[in-house]
């Protein structure tokens, strides 16, 4: 089988065309979004979501945090669906995020923040959706169909859909266009991206390792351990480089393998250091970076060509996580379009 | 070296001692915060934890969710202290965990808080830390030192701490005095627990494992995976049982080990039909449970001598887990009480 034929590629590289039409089709609705928000004195969001869903919801926490003031919780949905004790909404925006919408659990979360008279909004790729019948504000992913069983289109886009939300809220301008960029900043990564078909020939037989990221890119760690665990069957667990210091680190041994998420911004200098912590102790570091100092650091680099704004930075972080882990699954003989044990669509309650 | 002369071994047994002083000396000052919740008319809650302690948080998700209608929000420190973008506290319970009280970044987080006039507590082993000096109310663990660089006895007193604060929130007397009876149930489950001592011998070269919880026991989960990479290097990751279907289950190969912490409740069902998925793909289960027919479904049993409301089963079900990863250690030559490369107080940024 040839790579560029299989859907899972087709997809990582229609991602700036997707980014660009929803920009282009869902600004609008945003601001109505946006809107409503402001109208109904929101205090809170809370995000119900599942896998790479879930990964977008954490990068909505530090953006709506950081650009709009707004504390973020995940939902706990079993307190819906299986305790039947809900919590009280209050004044929260919840929020549903889900490229299927129809996992009951997460329906159960928004259909209860319905009930309750909080403000609704389902980000989705399936407008009709049963999810999608629970929102008051609707945000279609404009995917067009996702045909390999692990995200990836949907993954960006859904971030996407996060940074329009915090850019309209905070009525900016200037995070608008830049946003509107990104596409182009995509495209100058995945056309470069045929270099990690190389690189990855030296993990061939990896059993383990983690994914490292933190702030903004805290979702990036969690949405490339996904990638890697769909994909490649390798055992990753990702952290925030705090949390890892917080005794995971004892796992380190010689030539532990940690990829590290560490884009230009302010979060750089820590993730430096910890590249540093990971040298000392003899672990080989995996980076994925557009600063050419710290791609040196580590002893495989994963060039972002471009910077970008460290709030966007998600955005093209993940595309060389999503190459990496194509490109692995691949050189094992892996199916990259169907892995084994799972279904494109999971249903839990 | 004796495994019952280190000081892992001692704190693990001196648990249910630790938590009836906690339950005794703390239960008016959780009752004059509850007070001051009900007073503020606080809407929800935001808690700032790392490590050990930010998996006691994942247990007050759901208790003050499913006994308090109170929503619970992670914090995510690094919008303190490095962004230096913090969100609006509201009318939140802002609250610290933490056993030394020291860690800069959950500092920061309720020093903000209480800048912003929220709300604030913490819960601490060490009553005198800089954490301390930021909660109008501060709930000292009655722990002593702890010696082990893993947390054992703190963690459950933290999840007493929680329980407590359900229970004065709730002013429920039965909530009371059931928890009041945990530390005659922790104890029947360490009496037994020499037996795990036989049973780690199948597990001496185990290189990777997950650990499955889901509502009150998702903590349980996040715990005993954080003390088996601790004490046992082994690459363990938790998972709640839904998150594992959407992606994760890929993993799932012959023989792969699984530990599935499913004591006797509302969620009994969901993890037997996850023990039951589990057994169809050939893997191996590790059960936590009360229940003979649900241990009798997987490979290894770990028994909890006795049940106890579901809402309190994290207290005694870290229990085997606990012994599990010290045993595991032991018999791999490992040091159980200083691991390799952390230390017992963690300070980030």
């Amino acid at each position: 089988m040839q790579l560029k034929t299989t859907h899972l590629y087709r997809e990582i590289y229609e991602q700036p065309a997707v980014l660009g039409r929803f920009l282009r089709q869902e600004r609008a609705t945003m601001q109505q979004l946006a809107q409503a928000v402001r109208a109904r004195g929101v205090s809170h969001v809370v995000i119900a979501a599942r896998g790479t869903s879930d990964n977008a919801a954490r990068y909505a926490k530090y953006v709506l945090g950081a650009m709009n003031g707004l504390p973020v919780a995940l939902a706990a949905p079993s307190l819906f669906s299986i305790y039947k004790r809900p919590p009280r909404f209050g004044k929260a925006l919840v929020l549903g995020i889900s490229q299927s919408g129809k996992s009951p659990d997460i329906v159960a979360v928004l259909a209860e923040a319905r009930r309750q008279g909080a403000v609704t909004a389902v980000i989705t790729n399936i407008p009709g959706s049963d999810l999608a019948q629970q929102g008051d504000f609707v945000i279609p992913l404009h995917a067009g169909e996702e045909l390999a069983v692990a995200a990836t289109k949907t993954y960006t886009s859904q971030l996407a859909a996060i940074a329009l939300l915090g850019a309209a809220l905070a009525d900016n301008d200037a995070m608008m266009s830049a946003l509107q960029q990104i596409p182009d900043h995509m495209n100058q990564t995945l056309n470069a991206g045929s270099a990690i078909g190389r690189l990855v020939e030296r993990y061939r037989y990896m059993r383990a390792c983690v994914v490292i990221g933190r702030g903004y890119n805290y979702a990036t760690a969690f949405e490339l351990a996904l990638k890697m665990k769909e994909l490649t069957y390798t055992m990753v667990e990702p952290y925030s480089s705090a949390d890892f210091m917080h005794g995971p680190l004892a796992l380190v041994e010689q030539a532990f393998p940690a990829i590290v998420v560490a884009p230009s911004g302010v979060m750089l200098p820590e993730m430096q250091a910890f590249i540093q912590t990971l040298n000392e102790r003899g672990a080989e570091a995996i980076v994925i970076s557009d600063n050419e100092q710290v791609l040196g650091m580590g002893r495989t680099p994963l060039r972002l060509e471009t910077a970008v704004p460290e709030w966007l930075s998600p955005l093209t972080a993940i595309l060389p996580g999503q190459m990496f882990a194509m490109h692995l699954a691949f050189t094992r003989g892996y199916d990259v379009d169907a892995p084994r044990g799972i279904k494109k669509v999971t249903e839990t309650r």
